[in-house]
């Protein structure tokens, strides 16, 4: 399943109305080395949409170094979740007789803090909630922000990508005010470092939580950017383009309001609409 | 310094001259925690775009759940690099005495494996060779493959995005042969998944390296995505938007021919354009 249909709000001017959108997909792989005593052990999670698991898994051990050839592999099968089911979410890899991936992993000091990383915390866990366990939901004030304003924002971010009429290469994420005023612009390489960026900045100056903030960012949102504006308790999140189906849920559990495709006098709305009016 | 100004060589129809072009600078920063004793362990190697690194680190090191608060750190400041010297792409953290961000360290399990995940393998290095060594270069054959076929393969890959087209939310990867015949697509929220799917399909089909085939790629070159491509051994990577600088270096160092802004009857080739005629 590599799309999702859930129900949004479509704003276009000041009219806004129920209507169902398609998001890609967007699910934690779990990669598991298992051992001769039938123990597993966890060497990736990769935030990923799901199909063609098995040759994802192939793909990043390869790449990453631990896995030169198909032969050193007797075995990949769905792991066992934590109600001892299987999984389409766990990929487990029997090293085949030789062993030499499992010593690459031994040399290589993989360790449980891969997954670590890799997952902003949902590793082997198929819930979103418990992920944002880890953060306070973002709480829903008496202020509600107009369409009007939001609908300003994309303008103001492009106004000051100043690198990025130069390369074409460059994301940017913004921070405004309730008001729609522009606080401050990064952009950077990777999308999460521009958020990284806005957001350290806040720890730097001692202004967390960011509760009557708006973060815009020029591209998609992904789920670890829904978690990062969690984690630093802004209220409203939107995005230029698309938002994937693991940011939704992110924000729906967490109380964000994410906002997509923000072109225009047009957005979608996906989640907790009730702070825009 | 967030752009580089570097010499290319501008393809239109069948006609090329060399052309200089700015891309958006890419490179790792390494950031450290220090002890009581001086010495330093990596927490992480981020590629990111220079500029505003404490921000990036601190904003990092807040997401991640390890840092609660800027009075948790007595100092930021350049490490010292393999020389001796401070380096611009090292950070270094000081704890403040009561050392609970060392404790989170710990507890979590972070450790060497961290920055193996999140770098590459240019952890701590100043040096692109360095990341290269891992994998042999890619040798130029008696082959090239004429510019016509390269403007062939952008439509070939969007007529094979079905997911994209209803959610505007995923990037694809596409293996062709030298002939420019598409033979695999992936797609994927991660854009390294894509390409990693691709070439998982050959390793779980025993045919690597790939040194008779193209990958393009639907956005951006990041470095990571050369590196991949360089693990494969392929010839000819190619992109729709902008790669960054250092995919650039890496494919110039890897053997790697990097085409650019891929679109209509234009590219820019930014290595080895040797291979294209």
């Amino acid at each position: 399943m590599r799309q999702i249909t859930i129900d949004i709000t479509r704003w276009r001017g000041s009219d806004f109305e129920a209507a169902s959108d398609e998001l890609v997909a967007e699910e934690p792989l779990e990669v598991r080395l298992r051992d001769g005593q039938g123990n597993a052990r966890s060497l990736a999670v990769i935030m990923r949409t799901p199909g063609h698991d098995e040759e994802l898994a192939m793909g990043f051990l390869f790449t990453e170094g631990l896995l030169r050839d198909r032969g050193e592999i007797a075995a990949l099968a769905a792991g066992l979740d934590e109600d001892g089911l299987p999984s389409p979410n766990i990929l487990d890899i029997t090293p085949s007789a030789n062993a030499v991936l499992s010593r690459r992993v031994e040399d290589g000091g993989y360790s449980r803090a891969f997954a670590v990383n890799a997952s902003c915390g949902v590793c082997g866990k198929n819930s979103v909630a418990a992920a944002c366990a880890a953060f306070p939901t973002v709480p829903v004030g008496a202020e509600a922000v107009p369409a009007q304003t939001l609908y300003r924002l994309p303008e103001q971010l492009r106004s000051r990508q100043d690198v990025f009429s130069a390369t074409g290469g460059l994301h940017a994420a913004a921070l405004f005010d309730l008001g729609g005023n522009l606080l401050a612009v990064r952009e950077d390489v990777g999308r999460h470092n521009a958020v990284d960026k806005l957001i350290g900045r806040a720890v730097l100056d001692g202004t967390l939580p960011l509760n009557q903030r708006v973060l815009l960012v020029s591209g998609r949102m992904s789920f670890e950017i829904a978690l990062k504006a969690l984690a630093a308790g802004i209220p409203i999140v939107a995005a230029v383009s698309a938002p994937s189906s693991l940011a939704v849920e992110m924000c729906a559990a967490g109380g964000v309001t994410l906002v997509g495709f923000l072109r225009g006098e047009t957005m979608n709305v996906y989640t907790h609409s009730e702070r825009i009016r």
